[in-house]
């Protein structure tokens, strides 16, 4: 027996990550921080505009109450009020009941996971996809199963592809319309998912935050599908529609069961969401969205200009994204002419030129080193004015390496 | 072989509690929700009053920079003001990069356990104390070991109780002044564990949100002890001393590697703290905490109000707190008087008398069934009709048992 013992080696196996390893910087955040001033930015995640007068107003007249706590799940007449407003919106009947109120949607996606992927579960996110659903799945002792879409298939997911995989206990997370991408789910993606979710016993988590950025087609909630009511956590946010991110306001809708057990994981990791911005938030929904449209338009036309002055940087493919705010071209040949390896190096590179685009590898493992990341919250001139930057620059490096190469 | 295996019970074990279970509710609140109109509640845990009108001026003169996303750490300029805040406060060298907000100190309790306790590692935590600790550090996957100090040792622990069964890579959570016992750390209680965590490698996590509120003796905070300068987090915050419990804002002082991995933390659990918040907070700084001496001066005398009023109620046991607002009581002789089985039922039964108080099993595994807690954040007269109701139905209830017993 000794012997036996004696010959186990003795060498250590390399830490296992765990926990809180898993919890990562968004890699962007770097390339944010080295933007030199003057430098265009398209690694921007906010949008630009400021929201109705009233709501700013709605900020600056609270009262001592927003100095109380309100309760973890949120101001009663705030859930009411959300309730009624998506109820409008999506043509369904939302409970207040069903509504949680969380500081922002980042705590509403992390609250729902941490509920939602019990022990070892098996959780399908999209790649390209925003990197802390797939943090956040490990965090919470997941299996992170990435449901692939290229360029080729114009970024739509079948449902095979997602629930393929899934069963009992397993999470998908959708994020439509989706970033970086910017393509919607396409028609009949929910129902065909409801319909698996309840026979194969999976929850959903549908981050749906760029709801109201639509510009072609139609966005579908997972509200409005019967069978993914009971299956399935709606994150809705201030921050993107109304201009609010410093707010930090998000909400979900969710079974009642649900909602009761987020409540004491809101008690344990953030207490309740903050006071003042659910005042504001109230008058914002009372002021209604009609001021959007307007909102929408500038948007419409930035991402055209965008894709207008991508189209003539040679080496760069496009999907002509219908939401969102981002363009996730494929710049593969780009990568050749400059020789140049990877996005990342692309962007490291560009960074020089003044002008900030996000290398793709943050949002996907298996084509993100081909792809780059701009989001289209600035005013037109600044976009026409980046680009011309890249191109310049591409002009520029493409000549020398020729010239080197001659 | 087969016939051993056959022999294996089929019976399924209970199912095993794991991560989101141990998130629960703080048991105080479903008395909170209870409470009738007109009752008396003890049960409160936030201060009454407001803080200077400056600083309900600065919430209300933000500008439209208070729309937007700080820093996942905060806004630098106010983890600077943290720092020089805290650094003059403690006669300390705090720097701003040592410094991370918050949104609340909940959160950051939170996101300081889930970084600290490394797979099954030891954390201990006071009993009697505050149930979050528990529930996050088993949520991270932690070993909860429970340090125990009653009313006869005047709620004062030992080193030796603290950091006993606490070796490399352990955790012990400190909360002084304590909640619920209002008692404050020993003269060179930290100084021991600074010493016991440099030799034996655990780290402190330690709330001090009630750290203003001492009426006798003096606080000790973990940033005054070299020692555990490199082996804790101290957790303030601006809902306690400022009055402020609806803006959401904490913060903790840590090592600066562990503020960078706080940061990766921050960006998967909540984002950023909330900016009008931050703005307010900026400008509270700025204000100073003169004003404080008379919130000091109010709260000491609703504590000897309480405690008077409670000495009169046979049967009860006072512990006479240094800080923080709340009494915890043993009430082993009155639930004798009553024949009432748990401080549980004791609370139940008070509040059909019109008073809330919370059962001590909330902070208690131990004792708790003999303790109740009463907050004093109320006004002088509505604590003495508090009581004297507690006193009235006591009377009253221990008349009629002699009488059924006669």
């Amino acid at each position: 027996m000794r012997a036996t013992r004696l010959a186990v080696s003795p060498l250590r196996l390399p830490r296992r990550r765990r926990g809180a390893d898993f919890l990562e910087m968004d890699p962007s955040f770097e390339f944010l921080e080295k933007a030199g001033k003057g430098a265009v930015s398209f690694g921007i995640g906010q949008p630009d505009f400021s929201p109705p007068g009233e709501v700013l107003e709605a900020l600056r007249t609270v009262g001592a109450e927003a100095l109380k706590y309100t309760p973890p799940l949120g101001l009663p007449e705030l859930r009411e009020a959300l309730a009624g407003y998506l109820s409008e919106k999506y043509g369904v009947d939302v409970k207040p009941s069903e509504v949680a109120v969380t500081p922002g949607a980042t705590a509403a996606v992390f609250a729902s996971l941490v509920l939602l992927v019990r022990g070892r579960a098996r959780v399908v996110v999209q790649d390209p996809g925003f990197p802390m659903y797939d943090d956040v799945a490990r965090f919470a002792g997941g299996r992170v199963v990435y449901a692939y879409s290229g360029i080729e298939e114009s970024f739509e997911w079948s449902a095979e592809s997602i629930a393929g995989r899934l069963g009992e206990g397993g999470v998908a997370v959708l994020n439509f319309p989706n970033n970086p991408t910017g393509s919607l789910a396409p028609r009949g993606l929910l129902e065909e998912l409801g319909g698996l979710a309840a026979r194969k016993g999976f929850y959903v988590v549908s981050d749906e935050v760029y709801e109201d950025f639509v510009y072609e087609g139609s966005h579908e909630s997972v509200l409005q599908v019967p069978e993914l009511r009971e299956r399935s956590v709606y994150v809705g946010s201030f921050s993107k529609t109304w201009g609010l991110a410093g707010l930090r306001l998000g909400y979900v809708v969710a079974p009642r069961r649900l909602v009761e057990r987020l409540e004491a994981v809101a008690v344990n990791v953030y207490g309740s969401p903050p006071s003042p911005a659910q005042l504001a938030a109230l008058r914002a929904l009372d002021h209604g969205l009609g001021w959007f449209s307007g909102v929408l338009s500038e948007y419409r036309r930035r991402r055209d200009a965008l894709l207008e002055e991508l189209s003539k940087v040679e080496g760069v493919e496009l999907y002509r994204p219908r939401g969102a705010f981002y363009v996730y071209p494929r710049v593969r040949g780009l990568l050749k002419r400059l020789g140049v390896g990877s996005s990342r190096e692309l962007a490291e590179s560009l960074l020089q030129a003044g002008v900030v685009v996000l290398p793709g590898d943050a949002y996907s493992g298996r084509a993100g080193r081909e792809h780059v990341r701009l989001s289209y919250a600035l005013p037109v001139e600044s976009i026409r004015e980046g680009v011309r930057r890249i191109r310049a620059f591409v002009e520029e490096a493409a000549c020398a390496r020729r010239k080197r190469g001659a």
